[in-house]
């Protein structure tokens, strides 16, 4: 069971007037957590993440459309200077599609993370985001390779369960 | 069975770089649609819609949290001046939550409207969300009250039926 | 002295933690009204403004780059569901460049239109924009053409007056 | 001269359809900056700037108004996953409110912090922002304290020329 750990720095602007991040923020934040870990940037400096096999920019081969998304949101999550954490694995690699599963935690405090706390922390959010790789100049769905089903496998596990709708 | 057809301006901003309205803001106009459809605005000219039964604004006696989205895109929608059309209706009321269901069109172009078109047109984003009505005082799940009930009842109709995950 | 008068829609967004439009979300307002005033949408239904002569879209053969900004804030902008107006004029136009003025105006009350008030309204905020027509192809500055001028010259008013840096 | 180096992160949704901050949310970044360098955060980790001295959320006993704001844009900016430097100073100290000062820097890469580059990099964006002390239950603008002109003095430097308007 291997997730990747992502961090993702919150805005000011991100909260609402309850001072919480606002719900379709919260999209903005796993749209950067997912970002930061499929895609490769030629001018980034940092070691990108093993899953970071996808090209960006005008010349890219082939990019993404989301196709689906589902979020339940269990707690709100406040500001904090320090990153916010996203948890992220893939449920489900499909022919042209995966999907991708996130447990959003916020940033730990100090003094909670000496306390010898026997349970494990709840996630502010639980979420799916189902994206298809498309052709750049075909604009159709294209196959996962084999070089993309192999950085991703090792992240595959169960998909993220989300509370049934009107439950 | 009956839908309210609110409708919502696109902002140039709402596009990503190809062109299309980005998968986050998609939340912010259903969240645009929601606040015109539920909130009544002290400062507002325009009549409100029947469902317009919540008080907003500093004094309000309680607020609203959202629970849950889920949201299928199902085509790319462009920019246009015309606002775009939010159908919108209730798939459920429970005792503190309701479940808010919508399907999103583009702007009809007027050869096309004119067009004695047989099919009915197709949407470009089905989506959900729950939301909870909140006391603000206590900051707990609050009862929806007679009338509101009253006001929302005429606009409930079968839950918007989505993909499956997977699927 | 003739301005454009540009109805601009604020969002729920838009506003702050204090229940008025934040400060950043005021330029995208400009931005949205410059958009209205300059660009001919293809897919736009509306008659366009008289002077929205730059053509919009990927086979667009130039594109504008804002170069400068500066704007006051006067009074603060409260949510309304009846669009704001954005007065707009030109203070300069140049080669390659022009200077757009504007003023913000909320929405008015039926009860204030009424009342035959014998003093102008003031404006929530006055600010000015320096944008460069830049040639698609070449990435450089391009210059103003003879009909973009034609368009463009009924508009041209002194430029707005703003407070002094330090005042 | 001294000058905070504030880092801010870019997101990729404050790129617009050129590849480029947008020039909107560059005053988002500059706002970051700004929160990062004067508010003090109850729940933040990280050691405050020497700066920090404004109380933050709802308890606070003042906060602070925008009210007047000017940026040149020298050099786009582009997506990088290293956080940009905001340099960021204090052009002028008056009863009520102060100016702050900012040049934007993109991120260094390695191969050329490593170059024995004579010349002073340019930076991308200029700009100033005139904020003014509030009383949180007045309302009213409120004088700066000499606690808080203590913490800000050592960085109050000449203001940052920006061209001319019309030039």
């Amino acid at each position: 069971m291997t997730r990747l750990h992502i961090p993702v720095r919150l805005r000011w602007s991100d909260l609402d007037a309850y001072g919480h991040v606002n719900n379709v923020e919260m999209f903005r934040l796993l749209e950067e957590a997912r970002i930061t870990a499929f895609w490769r940037h030629p001018e980034a400096q940092d070691d990108p993440w093993p899953t970071a096999v996808l090209e960006s920019g005008p010349q890219a081969s082939s990019h993404t459309l989301v196709a689906r998304q589902e979020i339940e949101y269990l707690r709100p999550l406040g500001y904090a200077r320090d990153p916010i954490t996203v948890q992220m694995w893939i449920g489900h690699i499909g022919g042209a599609s995966l999907e991708v599963c996130y447990e959003v935690f916020d940033a730990v405090r100090p003094e909670s993370a000496q306390s010898a706390s026997p349970e494990p922390r709840k996630p502010c959010a639980r979420a799916t985001t189902t994206i298809v790789l498309v052709d750049a100049v075909t604009q159709s769905p294209r196959r996962i390779t084999t070089l993309e089903r192999a950085a991703w496998e090792p992240y595959v596990e169960a998909p993220a369960v989300l509370r049934r709708r009107g439950a």
